[in-house]
């Protein structure tokens, strides 16, 4: 059974999870293949269709007309977390260990989505139907757990290469939930509350706005050096506090609290907004080794929270191009060699 | 100029370092050679005796008796932050940018030490001599920028190898001095505080005991799972939250708010310990290319704090065997695969 562990001195937390120590690694990391020799189906691969039973029962899948599956959801058979039916729900708070640290069994659930049939690494080589597909699944899981009403938080994620911590090529992405709102979060929402309450008189307390992500993307807009794109609805472009190279975030402009709730359109249209906004980071940044990697990590707002409306959905793109080392571990600072506003300009003149 | 910038929603710091970008790269990451063939000097290597020119002014170094130094300290000649004395020292703060985010001039220095003029990659490899002095460098740069008294905080930290980060392969330690305190180390300090609030009488309020950390390393030795060795001052054990597969961290065991105020003696002893341990270490776990890699970070009181006495000096060794990815940047969680419980066995049984 893997276990939450909270160190209440550092607000340090980690899942330890020996199950995933046994995880097959399938990067060739001396491979010098272009893209192209990647999409045909392997056989060992566990996501390729044909190879169906290599994965743990089917959660979820697209098959449009009753065709093959386009999109297909899979517990993760080497689980960071557990569905575990034996933990009593009273039961899963955190437990003292000593004055200092803090425990609980690791009960959650973790599932992989694999993006799409073909043997593919990267958005940048999907197509825009596969990408909206892909986009249609993440909301559709995210509405199919809430309804459950069993955990507070689920993170949809994608590492892409091995640069980025994938451990298999074959495009897909992952999905964790959790029974409680990680720090991180929980910080950022009070934060949010405390620029609202600032901002209005108490009996107005309990509406969305003023949102301080809705005031921060007016000033991104209206100074736009850090733009890298603008849509109908959405904007992308580089944090001013980036904390990787490149580093591009994705926000609605319209308040939206749950990645889940975005419209039929709007999925489409962040789903193609994502793609070219890959495609012009592999195009205008230095990657190595014939793959571009990175991380995309969904902000979507928790389901058990006191005020959720308060939170505005987005993502983040982070490409692999540095690595956190000993300053990183030991400040939490993050070193930049790249500013945003450098980043951006480069990204606008790149061609998705 | 460097950056600094702070996100006051996310709590996040950069430091904004585009001279950083163009750092030389000298790994070769396909290499298969042994580490033995890596020990005589190279006419490319920065760091290697012969090449002192391709560096910056000298800053420190041992030469015992006038002969060829053992340990060099130099500036970085791509520094993260940098000495500018045109910043006038009431300037340093931080000042709003916008709402949301803060920033202030990259003023600092970073300085890199050149462990050994051996062109060897790591500690495993020192001689227990060579280990020594490297530990008293440490100490006499803590010292010397202690005594200035410009800087709040002084990191001293290793990247080994190019999974941790490192962009030379000849042994060097970094240290990066900063006009403040880093919000992780400050919530350390804090939660420190608290916990002797609870248990003294507010007379004995400047006390420094009890401590937080002694009473964790008390709670350890008679636990025992954890334990990786233990001398006569000095404990190595891998750390109930362990953000990473085999992390150790290395303490004094008596209180010692500064890691330069150790005595000589016991400056040798953990030097000695610490090398034992990345021995076990790169004995003991499945590191990939020919190159176990890791992270060393040491933490010492900061020189500008309230009340420094508070902390206790110690260090810790951080394998790259899992690298951070999604999850831990969407969560702040780590993922680690092997619990500090097997790891501290593993290592217990490997002789150093």
């Amino acid at each position: 059974m893997p276990e939450y562990r909270r160190d209440l001195l550092t607000g340090r937390m980690v899942i330890v999870a020996e199950e995933r120590a046994t995880r097959p690694y399938q990067f060739d990391i001396e491979r010098n293949d272009s893209h192209g020799n990647e999409q045909t189906p392997r056989s060992t691969c566990p996501f390729c269709p044909g190879n169906e039973s290599q994965t743990p029962n089917e959660i979820a899948a697209f098959r449009p007309n009753g065709s093959e599956w386009t999109v297909r959801v899979v517990p993760n058979k080497y689980p960071a977390v557990v569905h575990d039916a034996t933990t009593p729900w009273s039961d899963l708070s955190f437990h003292g260990n000593g004055p200092l640290s803090e425990s609980m069994n690791g009960v959650g659930q973790h599932e992989v989505i694999v993006d799409t049939p073909r043997h593919i690494l990267s958005i940048a080589e999907m197509t825009e139907h596969e990408v909206e597909v892909m986009f249609q699944m993440y909301c559709a899981r995210l509405h199919a757990l809430r309804a459950e009403e069993r955990y507070a938080t689920v993170m949809i994620f994608k590492n892409v290469g091995a640069a980025a911590g994938a451990s298999l090529p074959h495009s897909h992405s992952q999905l964790v939930a959790m029974p409680f709102v990680p720090e991180s979060l929980r910080f950022e929402l009070e934060r949010a509350l405390d620029y609202r309450s600032k901002k209005m008189s108490p009996v107005e307390i309990d509406a969305p706005f003023p949102c301080v992500w809705c005031d921060m993307l007016a000033a991104e807009l209206s100074d736009g050096r850090r733009i890298v794109e603008e849509t109908k609805n959405f904007v992308a472009f580089c944090p001013y506090v980036s904390r990787f190279p490149a580093e591009v975030a994705v926000f609605p402009k319209g308040h939206q609290p749950f990645f889940e709730d975005l419209q039929h359109g709007l999925c489409s249209e962040v789903a193609h907004l994502v793609r070219r906004t890959v495609r012009r980071l592999e195009k205008a940044t230095p990657w190595m080794k014939n793959m571009f990697s990175y991380n995309i990590v969904l902000g979507s707002g928790p389901f058990r929270y006191e005020k959720p409306f308060v939170y505005h959905a987005h993502l983040s793109i982070l490409p692999s191009l540095s690595r956190a080392a000993g300053f990183e571990w030991g400040t939490g600072l993050h070193i930049n060699p790249i500013s945003p506003e450098t980043a951006a300009a480069k990204l606008r003149n790149t061609e998705p």
